[in-house]
């Protein structure tokens, strides 16, 4: 028999979480603190519950797919009910990017209840999300990895085994989370300084893809710059909270991180100007309104 | 008639491209002031020449891959003789980085005395170069181009065409390398922490190369971390200088780029503890001695 599931928080990549799941054959129950996704889910054959709870009354496996820690742990321990309600011994799969030590400590609450957790941060974005391919970088019990099986299967195209404890997983995602940090305010820092020096910027992103200064995110988030689109496909919030992470973990072990502190500087200036929940790319808008550039503008449809 | 050409500077870069130059059929006449590669040159079928003028006397174009515009200066006007010793209206081609007004000031001096100058820094690294593999960002008079061409097709897999003038093609460059030591120095920071936070560094390079945090630098230079092999195949001073350049061009044109500057201070760093001479992921065991990790050591042959 296929496992029923709960996705707790319906956002941008817990939605698309959700429909993987339906669409592999599984029943899945949502909930969200606001009503995000609520008609899309039902629409697709999916239910919507009014709590957390509710949601995940019954269930054999929980998803976690909330912003960071503290929400994490409000959805799974502070909501009376949450976990008692699931069928005995099934697992919590939690997604939010947190320090190892919070997931560590997560997954010490939720298994002194009788359950399994897996440590599961994920990476792809929305759109591998919503197609089932995302990248997951998971650690926890054999156990824990069995009963999440079914639902890796539906949204991984890419699972990472990287130990048998919770901890490894959030390890693994927060250096993932400093170097795209770090290269996505670089790609900003970049393409401001070709505008300033004159340069053609179209042809800058043919030359840097196809150069040794190219990366991953130079790639993706360039392109939202040339275009003029800063809808938030992933906010500057998000690394704002996931470079902190990096700088905290670095405060409470005595690791310098010079050039994560810097980019979580610039973070922080974009969203001091306003631009907190748009595209993360909009550190470029930020520094060309400091030093007044015209970078493009999107051509209204 | 097949052009004659003068290579001045034959270090890791300037042999392989003298060696693709003759390997496609050209004469080729090499000057370095150390002893660089004169043994390979000549074994391949080169000359060596004792000073640059006799190296450029009677050849149709001199190519300069020296490492800084001071270099490119001294070798082309500073030495009596090099370029009147040339063919007339023979064409320079100027490779290494340095910042747009070098390189428009190199070129109207050059072209003031009756040559073509091609502003033609290179990127690709030195085994690209010995395989005639480069890419070349590239800007200069339609006919600096065309007297060029023999020689671009011998030693580049691609040609950028950037524009008319030199100093585009500089500029290119520099926006490369500001990515490119910004993500050598982020690599460094993330798999010292990854180490820090007790993770298989070779794990790490498997998951980060197939993930959003991926750069063409972390690529190319964690092998080296990881192997313990920090024998130069491109060293920390040149981020030293060419993120120096990147700078002085920031506060001459009062550009703020926090990133670079942090990157280019732990060069410095790296520098300072004396590995200037040695590969530039010499940062990660910067960061590892100062913090008291454990990197991989070569395995002795």
């Amino acid at each position: 028999m296929q496992p029923t599931v709960a996705v707790l928080g319906l956002g941008s990549m817990g939605l698309g979480m959700a429909l993987s799941l339906l669409r592999s054959g599984l029943a899945v129950n949502g909930y969200d603190i606001a009503d995000h996704g609520f008609a899309r889910l039902t629409s697709e054959g999916g239910v919507v519950s009014a709590s957390a709870a509710e949601a995940a009354a019954g269930t054999d496996a929980v998803l976690v797919v909330v912003v960071n820690a503290a929400q994490t742990e409000k959805a799974l321990l502070a909501e009376d009910g949450v976990l008692s309600g699931m069928k005995s011994a099934g697992v919590v799969i939690s997604c939010a990017t947190m320090a190892p030590k919070d997931a560590i400590r997560l997954g010490e609450a939720v298994e002194a209840r009788g359950f399994h957790y897996l440590d599961a941060p994920i990476s792809g974005g929305s759109k591998k999300a919503g197609t089932g391919e995302l990248t997951v970088m998971a650690s926890g019990s054999p156990t824990a990895f069995t009963l999440a099986e079914p639902m890796l299967n539906a949204i991984a195209g890419t699972v990472y085994r990287l130990g048998d404890k919770p901890g490894t997983g959030a390890s693994f995602k927060i250096v993932n989370q400093l170097l795209a940090g770090v290269h996505i305010a670089a790609a900003c820092e970049a393409i401001t300084f070709a505008k300033r020096l004159g340069l053609d910027l179209t042809k800058v992103y043919e030359v840097i893809t196809a150069s040794a200064g190219n990366s991953w995110m130079f790639e993706n988030r360039i392109p939202h710059v040339l275009g003029g689109d800063y809808s938030p496909q992933s906010a500057v919030e998000i690394f704002v909270k996931d470079l902190g992470i990096v700088q905290d973990i670095g405060r409470d072990t005595r690791f310098p991180m010079p050039l994560s502190a810097s980019a979580l500087q610039l973070f922080l200036m974009t969203a001091a100007a306003g631009m907190g929940r748009e595209d993360d790319a909009s550190v470029a808008r930020m520094i060309a309104g400091l030093t007044g550039l015209d970078l493009p503008t999107a051509t209204k449809g």
